[in-house]
């Protein structure tokens, strides 16, 4: 690995200067009028697939943004992987909270600050500057190795959630493993394998009483208020630990293994320090678990939002003609959306007062997802990381949700490697995102040490 | 009484016209523009006293408008009447939804429109129309007559209420009965007293948790959300029928006499099109009261807003840093405000999860009032209106809430007759507010007769 990585060392002023290239591409999926420069920079991408990297790439047109597909030549009998990134970035606005402009990628203190220098640019060219530097140092690859890009994920990867649906597609991306970074580290220079994600089901209820807002003193007693009902139904879905209480939520959780339990114990975590961080000083959830457990690898209930009523300043004496909660539930493997949304719709219908409507949507939902930890893959992961940041990498559950990661891990059967290269102070979605020099470099040399250990399975 | 009676309906043209001049004043309360209205407005009425009604009259200097007090030559031993009304009104707005221009009176279909027609220069107008014709009769009033309009009744009666807390400014105003036309009739053609109203107490509850939204997936599950801690404790304050659970709420709870029970059985009541009328259905309260009962004689509860997190489109997935909720309680006599907001208080902060800030802020409160339907002033008004329409009043307890009425009430000891003038469609507060000639031609009437039944009374 020697040349490789001398390559990488060598070279890293030319890799930065083509990474601020597609910087400067401003890929706003939200907004129709950047619609030019979404495929602007699908070309990018695949143009330096074609021209740099000399492997087949093509873009795959859907009802939205293209995707990016390239792949190596074909080696028999070798382990194939899938590397999936995004090419969008989140609008950058509030645009004069910029130190310097968005899209001018600019070095300060060995941070580069641009929208989509973390989310997902930096992180997804590391996997692509990585193969360049196996050419340049002339060895041969000993795996397969695929690229799938989408255009869409920060908002919501409809299209290529869609291209998922079909067989054939699916055979396109066949790999043995996932390779995604589009996440975080555990901290500066502390590597991290995330093999555990959330799933996710958002739901909007609206309840509507009275035709109109009614006077309280004329009809206050004798009307059934929405807003009173919306509380009452609400209050029952947790109880005052957080735990769920719609029947059956829990039946087919998978419970944390002893070895879970043990190694997320030994993780580096202050409780007092993380609540003060967020301004509480009470810990709160299920006693039966840590707050790392709570967090990653058990259910969760929360109200987003509440809205009903009058809610200026001061008082206005109504009773509201509806209220609206939106509100979501975290899931953890092995939860299924399919059973549970109904199981929830039907738990809320049976506690709406006679007499109110109820409007209850749901999202399409989304599973949780592990990794069995004894994964060759995430080995594999965890001694490149080891051999590029020179510290074994920690192993988490994400509490949040990557939808389309655990599609691809349902779908194509694979496991996910989860290697994140950001960090969490990066303002990912924020002014003045930012990834460092030293994660990008460093991130580059772990990609580079992947792909020499995946050719290292047996 | 027939030269009084006589009287009016020759010159029905003139107090129109009259009636009129004053609905031409834009007395404004809520609109600092207005000042120089407001003083024009109590001068308008100070002055008709003096030199239309021949009696004494003054403007009392407040922090805010003037009250217009003035009174008719003593006559020691006879009953005495205060009649008391405002002179402010509602801004007018929207105004592009006025047919006609607000501070311009116009006839259609025998309802004069404009801004305060009904509510209140109106009614009140009918008060002192009764009395120029007594006076043009050439009849001997047999009782004392005092009035005293506010200019601050749209903004809650700061100034009014001020007044009312020195003893000298009660001793000014004291009377045997307080004469209130600032309501509605049962119906067209349908008088109504209204011998009871119920208190408020307004509350405004804010919960925070963290110092900011947190994303619910790294968060959910180990963060006390207080959007749910809200749901929860609102849950706790009444039961599935609004029976409200605060200990000691019922306990000086004034009871439904018999009495009570079968006169408001017996009021024109219909139950299926009084919900048809506003959306419902099904009914709701309290089993063991009917509808207007719980209305008009029963405590009640109502959530009047909520506030929490994201109330955009679509979803947001955060755990809110704070929740709101504002809420009134309806109050019967003899409910007592400054024991029932610590007890509501006390309630709310026992249900406040260790963790999250409470704060709860209460209106002042204002008490309900009741009349006995045994009150000669009653029946004197009873009487009088019925001479004027023809019909015999129905008694009605009203479930709102006017805290200067009950003031009165509390403040001079005086029994109140409410005897509303105006129609439930008179639009008060809306666009193309009305008042009917027919109301405003009878009130005149009915107010004449007034005087002479109370000077009847033994």
């Amino acid at each position: 690995m020697k040349s490789v990585l001398s390559y990488i060392r060598k070279n890293r002023n030319a890799f930065r200067e083509t990474w601020f290239d597609a910087l400067r591409i401003p890929s706003i999926s939200a907004l129709s009028e950047h619609k030019g420069d979404m495929k602007r920079m699908a070309d990018w991408l695949a143009t330096y697939m074609v021209e740099e990297l000399e492997i087949d790439a093509c873009l795959v047109p859907t009802k939205g943004n293209p995707l990016v597909f390239g792949q190596t030549p074909h080696i028999p009998g070798a382990p194939t992987a899938l590397v999936y990134g995004h090419y969008d970035v989140q609008p950058p606005d509030p645009l004069d909270q910029w130190i310097t402009p968005p899209f001018e990628p600019a070095i300060r203190d060995d941070n580069v600050y641009a929208r989509g220098a973390d989310d997902d640019k930096g992180q997804l060219l590391c996997h692509m500057f990585s193969l360049k530097a196996w050419k340049a140092a002339g060895k041969n690859l000993p795996i397969n190795i695929k690229y799938i890009y989408e255009g869409e994920e920060e908002i919501g990867s409809g299209s290529f959630v869609n291209f998922l649906k079909s067989q054939e597609n699916r055979d396109m991306l066949a790999a043995d493993v996932v390779v995604v970074s589009d996440n975080t580290m555990a901290g500066p220079n502390a590597p991290a394998i995330c093999y555990g994600l959330r799933g996710l089901m958002g739901f909007e209820l609206t309840l509507t009483g009275p035709s109109r807002d009614l006077h309280s003193g004329i009809y206050g007693g004798s009307v059934c208020n929405p807003a009173i009902a919306l509380s009452k139904i609400l209050a029952e879905i947790v109880d005052e630990n957080g735990i769920i209480q719609v029947p059956g939520f829990y039946d087919s959780v998978l419970e944390i293994s002893d070895f879970e339990h043990k190694a997320t114990a030994q993780l580096p975590f202050n409780e007092a320090d993380d609540l003060a961080a967020i301004g509480l000083s009470k810990p709160f959830g299920d006693p039966n678990f840590t707050v790392l457990e709570r967090r990653g690898a058990r259910p969760s209930f929360d109200i987003n939002g509440l809205t009903s009523g009058y809610q200026g300043t001061g008082g206005k004496t109504i009773i509201p003609a509806s209220a609206s909660a939106k509100f979501t539930f975290r899931l953890v493997p092995n939860q299924d959306p399919k059973i549970l949304i109904p199981a929830v719709r039907k738990f809320i219908r049976r506690l709406v007062p006679a007499g109110l409507k109820m409007k209850l949507t749901a999202s399409e939902g989304a599973p949780g997802m592990v990794i069995p930890l004894e994964s060759r893959f995430i080995k594999a992961g965890a001694n490149a990381l080891k051999k590029a940041f020179g510290k074994r990498p920690v192993f988490v559950r994400d509490g949040g949700s990557i939808p389309v990661v655990a599609a691809l891990n349902q779908s194509l059967g694979a496991d996910v490697l989860l290697m994140g290269l950001g960090l969490l102070d990066d303002a990912i979605h924020s002014p003045n995102e930012k990834f460092p020099l030293n994660c990008f470099y460093r991130g580059m040399e772990a990609s580079a040490q992947l792909w020499n250990e995946l050719g290292q399975l047996d």
